[in-house]
């Protein structure tokens, strides 16, 4: 018997019953019978996007509908400004250049995040920005972006506010429209439950501008070609049909639980991991907004943060994540997104009290899992 | 009971022991345990492509290893030849056009093929060719591309050849290397009998020299990005995990099989469609190159084709295709690629007369069954 258990923050573990249903025969995908699972799912993304747009569905992992964002709204020679707040925000940087734009960043640092103001600024000093880049989530690191105020600045000028929310939808509570959010980015490895392979992207009437007078030349990641497929519920290529039978049941169960429920639930399990890092004398790496989506923590000086994620697999069957990048070994991550339970972070925080024992650093057992229990047990 | 049988030509029934393999609880894409996965994956493809090179794996429809091949060896204003026999000919042209090639078409009319000795004469006429496009089988007509030959015309040429195999890798015998074929691109969900999601693509050393050289900008697509990560046993960006599981199974039931078994079943699968539905008075469409994978049939000239997909799908839950664009309500496709017995065959040419005889076609029932089984009781 060799128990595991996946606390990364991506993939994160499928319920079964959602692993069963992706076991199904498949059918043909412009068939009326995978029409109807489409249609299902074009409603469902929408109340978890919290938009009025269509959200268009890609066959790809999250980097895939970053690019169909970048593609569709960068000519080359644009101008786009990033705030860079770690590997993720790289990642931006990195397709807006590919596009050929002249990419202006902000830099935070790793573990920090700037205020809306900061933006604000850019975007007065440069009023021909065509848009904002940034990370609901920055997964790397564990820090998130003040979307709110981000959608107020871009909402009175020309730029677009594109968002990275592969690890933050479903998570956290963005109301993309309300917000102004233009076009909102994710996946479904994280906060969704369901197996990599799927990546979604909101565009809103102002974003649609944009693609439209750019008319640029995207195929596999055009947007237009995609809401059009859509429209006709279907993709514009072979749509990946045992995802989407998954699609459709998480987005079943994620409604039956309502997204506050669901909001709260993340609130509750990051507050209580990050309470129980801090009873066992560690320091959580996020220095502003944390986020809910997972939690980031500095490896005990004398410790490298890789012993300590080997050690957690492999004597305890636990994987999270160590640092990616300059954090390697500097850190380790423990996710807190999708299908997981008070009990999976307890079980966690015990095991980590034993590794952290292990390779000397001064812990009493118990006293972490006290802690996260303390929060589990509010109302 | 709704018992339903599914003979598109993509996607194709998966066997119920893969889906159960996909059904497996995920695991990260980074760990030890799914780099062994990755690792093994990319052994059995090399065997599937009869290669030497790496097999690129993308998380994409096969449209996205299209993309791929055309990203990374086309620059703007650079010429391509695409021999455009139906409407994944099409497709290359489209993609080459987006990504700026100055396109040179050779148009053999669909359900027809071109010999070699036509693009012979085009990359004799202009040597400054960067690349041949085809179909190894066009799955809008099915028909197939003289690769053998175009590999000895390409090989003695500065272009490449690029072939897609989204529907006839693992169907018909295409020895990748021997022929010459400088990127050879597939999918999950045709031959392969997995779940659309996955796609792939090899690259020839004359091919990796142009991508070298030419550096395009491409991110998602990167063969470039792909191939390093693959060298470490994993994807650039997040691996689709469970297709991944599915990808280790059918490539384990490949090799247990043969190549060699595998495309004398797809041979003989088709000798009994195309007997079958000859002996009910119809005629293939294929003209020329007539493929293993599909067969594509005429319908009767006062019959809807639309009419008989309908039929066959409400009145005995057989899944086959209509035709596309142009061909659309003019024939029908019966798939016999992947995970299809004789015994599925027969039951769909049964069902197929009694459709006939219902809209008005003259038909002696039986008589296609038994040519059917004629051919496959052959030794």
């Amino acid at each position: 018997m060799n128990k595991t258990y996946l606390l990364t923050p991506g993939p994160t573990p499928v319920p079964p019953e959602v692993l069963l249903a992706m076991a199904e025969p498949i059918i043909h995908h412009r068939s009326p019978a995978f029409r109807a699972i489409f249609r299902e799912c074009r409603e469902g993304l929408k109340r978890l996007f919290q938009t009025e747009q269509e959200v268009l569905i890609f066959v790809a992992s999250g980097t895939g509908a970053m690019e169909a964002a970048v593609a569709n709204i960068i000519a080359p020679g644009d101008r786009a400004l990033v705030i860079e707040a770690g590997k993720f925000g790289e990642r931006w940087t990195e397709l807006c250049q590919a596009y050929g734009a002249a990419v202006e960043r902000i830099l935070p640092g790793w573990g920090h995040m700037c205020p809306a103001a900061d933006v604000a600024a850019k975007l007065k000093a440069d009023p021909g920005i065509r848009a904002v880049f940034c990370q609901a989530n920055e997964t790397s690191t564990g820090v998130c972006a003040p979307l709110k105020e981000l959608g107020e600045v871009c909402r009175n000028s020309g730029a677009l506010l594109v968002v990275d929310a592969v690890s933050a939808l479903g998570a956290m509570d963005i109301p993309t429209d309300r917000w102004g959010i233009d076009i909102l980015v994710s996946g479904s490895q994280k906060a969704l439950m369901l197996p990599p392979g799927l990546a979604f992207a909101s565009v809103s009437p102002k974003a649609w501008k944009v693609v439209e007078q750019l008319n640029r030349p995207s195929y596999y990641f055009s947007l237009t070609k995609t809401l059009k497929a859509a429209q006709k519920d279907q993709g514009p290529y072979t749509s990946a049909v045992t995802l989407m039978y998954g699609l459709r049941a998480v987005l079943r169960m994620m409604a039956d639980d309502g997204l506050e429920t669901i909001f709260a639930r993340h609130r509750k399990l990051s507050a209580a991991t990050k309470a129980a890092v801090l009873a066992l004398g560690l320091t959580l790496y996020a220095k502003d907004n944390p986020s809910d989506c997972l939690t980031a923590v500095e490896a005990p000086a004398n410790i490298d943060a890789q012993d300590i994620v080997a050690k957690l697999r492999d004597g305890h069957g636990i994987t999270i994540a160590g640092g990616q990048a300059q954090l390697k070994g500097k850190i380790f991550r423990i996710s807190h997104m999708g299908y997981i339970s008070g009990s999976d972070i307890l079980l966690t925080v015990a095991a980590l009290e034993q590794v952290l024992r292990d390779l000397g650093h001064s812990v009493q057992l118990g006293q972490g899992v006290a802690a996260a229990q303390a929060v589990l047990s509010q109302p």
